[in-house]
């Protein structure tokens, strides 16, 4: 199968794309690369070094034997979307190139329009050109548990059977997103609805959990190979987080109360997960959604579980939350359809954050301890960056 | 009450402006004239001549006394959202200002993106600018009843109680919309929900109904205070345009069946609805939705209420329907919400169409026929437009 990463430049992006690659398909990425502006944006860096894409392109075919094509370019700019699908005609599009934290659309008016206007235009860009070039392509796109927020009641996936004053229908289940960045998600996804609809388009909505873990069989085949490790406030997600707090000494951050329960999911499972979504497409005019997570776990949990398995002493410390979300909430979450096509899930183990422990271990002079520090704020239409303070 | 209505200057905004200054509020309109501009694009123009902007307030100033401010800029450009906010320090922000037509979203890529980018990120600076100036104002934001499409269940207004495996969650009611523009309204309604949620916004959205006649008391003052007259197949609504096509003894071009229904409301009942609304605020950190509209149809029934309505023969021609919606369907809306604080609708009879019978007879030597078919296919993704056929 031929298969087109985009954003294959990311934290997920780039083992995804080996991962389908390990596994016999044709691959090909793309990306602008604005995940390394934003570091350089905001005064941050990845924890571990990563190669530039040409020499991660030349890893792999030296350790693999295998080729993966690259493209440079923009969904913003719709003649690359179009051109890109015309010369690597894909079968599949995972598509994962959006801006993706909720801190950094909640920086300013800026950040905001930034995150909608270059995840919600660009996907309409490759909605379009997907039309255009071959609408049989199956398009595996990248969402978030966050589109759901934690309603009172289980959250399907995707869809919700509604019975209301003795009447029935199948409804998209509604959304109450928590960011910017997951309200673009929720746009996306209703975009996408529509496209299935009136297009015929076949397209997997992929509504992911927080991601851990940084290594898979593929990324630690060489050095060169490696993905992002992000711990700072903006785009690190908590339980890489407080790993690195662990290692360094330095107390784990929770925010508020820490009752606040999340889907996870350990990045193994998540390349995976493409894979069976691509091997296994949607039919024509199928809007099918996955929730793409194995666990819930609260952030106090989540604590908890670094604490206990660093071989030193962890404090918590609850800094005042930066951000508006309920603090004690029901949260359960239907996660079957991946399972019934194949996932086998690595659930969250000492093993594992061990070998997080050891990545951190090796890297932890490059921490900078004041990016882990909360800067953006929810409840103020405008934050100061960083470099401002 | 200061009321600042942006699109002031179009088919809703203008007749608005004036019943608001009517009942004595201090009232701006703003506008960047972009649906005048769409007018040359497509080559088409409003049935009933339109004064320009300047004439339009003197024309008001005239007859009533009353001066109406007018501000021209573009809300995709923040500065002057934020600069006319702190100029005009309104109690109330009216927003009309948003690409209204369903067809013109579908006609291609470049127009869908134009849609959501233009409305989206409009509304998006708006929220930060009232956030930055005055969190006190109150938004009146018109949404369409298009929103909800046509589901199996009764439309409630906005919000819907959900019952689900034993347990309950008041959740924002789940939306289908039917096009690139209507999609854009479901984006806006939920970033406007999040701005109340977080930084206790107060917004009213107003999901109206298909809107018919082109008279308000204020607007037939004098022929320079008229308002457009849409009819083309682009920007023109169904009742308005069957008036015509009885006028000229040309078919009522029914598309498909006829069965799909919608909301329906008099524009005298749109202005009232939004002084209402306006006089009525929301509270801090409340998102309100009423439904405006007054009275459901479908196709079917309009063209027949037209066709008995003339005095002369009628014909009804069915025309493939160019978009992709159902044809019979369950279709009950609760709208109590603008009845409660006042309106009292004025329902569609036969006084009504009369008069809008002379407004066509008045003009009909501008009629342009070829405008009033449809060229937008919703089932392909690029449409030609008019000028190219």
């Amino acid at each position: 199968m031929r298969i087109l990463v985009l954003g294959g430049d990311g934290y997920l992006g780039w083992p995804t794309a080996l991962h389908l690659s390990d596994c016999g398909h044709e691959v090909a990425v793309a990306d602008n690369y604005a995940r390394r502006g934003y570091d350089h944006e905001l005064g941050v860096d990845s924890l571990v070094p990563i190669a530039s894409m040409r020499e991660r392109v030349e890893a792999w075919r030296e350790v693999s034997g295998r080729t993966i094509r690259s493209y440079y370019g923009d969904l913003v700019d719709d003649d690359f979307a179009v051109e890109m699908l015309r010369d690597f005609r894909p079968d599949t599009v995972v598509h994962f190139a959006e801006q993706r934290a909720a801190p950094y659309s909640m920086i300013d008016r800026k950040h905001a329009v930034y995150t909608q206007h270059n995840n919600v235009v660009g996907t309409l860009n490759l909605l379009f050109a997907i039309q255009e070039v071959d609408p049989e392509i199956h398009l595996v796109k990248l969402g978030t548990m966050g589109e759901y927020g934690t309603p009172n009641i289980d959250i399907e996936e995707g869809w919700l059977d509604v019975e209301h004053k003795g009447r029935t229908d199948r409804m998209l289940f509604p959304k109450k997103p928590g960011s910017f960045y997951h309200l673009s998600k929720v746009h996306d996804s209703h975009n996408l609805e529509f496209a299935c609809r009136i297009w015929g388009m076949r397209a997997t909505d992929l509504n992911q959990g927080v991601v851990y873990g940084q290594q898979t069989p593929q990324t630690s085949r060489d050095p060169r190979l490696a993905t992002r490790f992000d711990y700072d406030a903006v785009f690190g997600t908590v339980l890489n987080r407080f790993v690195i707090q662990a290692v360094l000494g330095h107390p784990l951050t929770v925010y508020g109360s820490g009752g606040q329960t999340r889907g996870l999911i350990d990045i193994r499972d998540t390349v995976e997960c493409i894979r069976l979504a691509s091997e296994n497409p949607a039919e024509r005019g199928e809007f099918r959604v996955f929730n793409q997570m194995t666990e819930s776990f609260s952030v106090e949990e989540i604590a908890k579980v670094v604490a206990n398995s660093y071989d030193g002493a962890v404090e918590v410390e609850h800094l005042e939350n930066p951000r508006v979300e309920q603090a004690e909430h029901y949260y359960n979450v239907v996660h079957t359809g991946l399972v019934e096509l194949g996932l086998q899930p690595h659930l969250l183990s000492n093993t594992l954050i061990e070998s997080l422990f050891s990545v951190a271990e090796a890297h932890k002079e490059r921490v900078d301890l004041g990016a882990m520090r909360p800067t953006v704020e929810w409840r103020k239409a405008a934050s100061p960056l960083r470099a401002d303070q």
